[in-house]
């Protein structure tokens, strides 16, 4: 879709901090994100929601979450990690474009808030750095 | 696992309000709804969480998790339905068996956070009713 951010990302029109990537699937930093670690997992298909993606691209998605969790588990040792995935605006869905956050809790983060509440923009820097120790990690 | 309610369920030792069950997944609703309508869906292997899980079993859950989504559309027709799944003690996780919860969000609902805090007693009458109505839905 042309006015998707996700699909530039994965158009590589517009830039993002990766950490995976396959033929079905792209992960990279939320820019804005809940706790240090927070990825997004995202179909290169251009599906809106779990109502829509192809079965194909669902089980890509879930498949891939497993490497890039056990990626966040080598580099930033987190005690909990929360996947989270929505559907609708009514429940805060932003970007209208299938994605699953997984937001990792670190053992010094106050417990994962009640809601996803993705709206302080990151330290790009920051960012910058713990997607280079994921992606590092999940080949490992 | 012996101990584990979910396996249980599987099992039939352990009651529940069934929505859908095929070779490798079970879904029923929460016992401690946060919304009406909400729902579990669970592998028949037992596996702690995401690290730990089958890529099958992974990609079963979430195919069959469609299914259901479709089904919870049709009978409850929510605005929207957050997808939630906790890995860890320290993320709220309470059942150790992998599993993934639906929850949808009524047109009257308040807004739902993303987290599961789901410690209230569902009302057994109006969750058999709606297991019922998801249930039937699924097949349509």
């Amino acid at each position: 879709m042309d006015d998707c951010i996700f699909c530039k990302i994965i158009k590589g029109e517009a830039p993002c901090f990766k950490v995976y990537e396959d033929e079905k699937v792209i992960a990279f930093e939320d820019i804005n994100p809940v706790t240090e670690g927070h990825t997004l997992i995202v179909p290169k298909e251009h599906a809106e929601n779990l109502y829509e993606i192809s079965p194909e691209s669902l089980a890509a998605v879930h498949v891939a979450s497993q490497k890039v969790i056990h990626a966040i588990k080598k580099a930033l040792d987190p005690v909990g990690v929360v996947a989270v995935q929505l559907n609708g605006r009514a429940v805060n869905q932003i970007i209208m474009h299938y994605h699953l956050h997984l937001m990792p809790r670190g053992a010094d983060d106050p417990p994962l808030g009640a809601s996803h509440c993705g709206t302080k923009p990151g330290d790009m820097d920051a960012l910058k750095k713990t997607a280079e120790k994921i992606a590092a990690a999940v080949g490992e």
